[in-house]
């Protein structure tokens, strides 16, 4: 009985530290997406568990905000994988364009976090796979004459990143409105990849 | 004599000061837009003055950072007011990009140091003026029908302002070359201000 009891205790304690890491995480990305700055004792109240606890489980700032970042990640490969992006150039570009600006608005200001706490290498991987994505659907749309080749991809991606980011600022400034945002995104993009005429 | 020679003294005395002064402005300038963590050390040794003199005359970093930013701001004003902004709205607002480009270029990374030295009023309050002739140019091409009136106005500014650091970054990852980017930027916008089809 000593053993078994031994057992379920051990399991409670193990299922405890999965809820609290949990708990964690999900407080740490909420909190990084409003505040880049905001402290690890600011974190574990808003997650409801002590700082010591809280370091049991991340060695450290910089070891809790990879962790969100690397989640955060994970959940923009999957949620933008998941698009369809076959089918009019100009509508499978706006469905890329929605969803990359829902992600950038859901995590906020995580990517100023990210940037100030881990090395730019881990932050430049972070934006090959949508670069990547981007890059072949507007070749798709150049090859089908629907956008334009008379400037650099590079550049034409830049615009994208641009644009998506500079609605956030916009939208932090209350320039814009959050339901505004993705038809300013969008009309703006597809002005720009629409051949001169 | 006496009293002459110690005003000649007095006098040598002032000329150094105002050259040592210029000189750690201007290697600030150079320095900090190259690499807005740059420390007071190295921008005293590329003023080839000692770190006494430097802060014999800035109080400390953020003071340095804060009469940069002011001449910056100063020469900005200066340069942007010298440009002819009447006639075609479309050749107007390519002056006024090019020309923000090449201030954008010139002082680099100047604005990170500022954000990080400086508190968040003085920042926007640089931007005040370049908004507002901007704002006037897209509102006198809106008005003719050379610009879209159908996108909020103050998006039309963020699209500007965000393109011109979009061609900063790329430029900056090699995306795109110096000679490249007045023209990119200047075809980016207009064919967001372009009336749609």
């Amino acid at each position: 009985m000593q053993t078994l009891g031994t057992a379920a205790a051990t399991g409670a304690k193990r299922a405890d530290a999965r809820k609290n890491i949990a708990a964690i995480i999900e407080a740490a990305t909420v909190s990084l997406a409003k505040d880049p700055n905001v402290s690890v004792n600011d974190i574990a109240k808003a997650a409801g568990v002590g700082r010591v606890t809280l370091y049991g489980h991340f060695d450290s700032r910089a070891a809790l905000i990879r962790e969100v970042v690397n989640r955060a990640i994970d959940d923009t490969d999957r949620e933008l994988n998941d698009l369809d992006l076959e089918g009019d150039p100009r509508e499978a570009i706006a469905r890329l364009l929605e969803a990359t600006w829902r992600l950038t608005h859901r995590y906020g200001s995580l990517v100023v976090a990210a940037e100030a706490a881990l090395p730019p290498d881990d932050i430049h991987d972070a934006h090959v796979q949508p670069i990547i994505r981007m890059r072949g659907l507007i070749e798709r749309g150049q090859a089908s004459g629907a956008f334009r080749s008379d400037l650099p991809i590079a550049w034409l991606i830049e615009v994208a990143h641009s644009t998506v980011h500079g609605a956030a600022d916009a939208l932090h400034r209350g320039d814009i409105t959050e339901a505004q945002a993705p038809a300013l995104i969008t009309d703006t993009v597809l002005a720009v990849l629409t051949p001169s005429r």
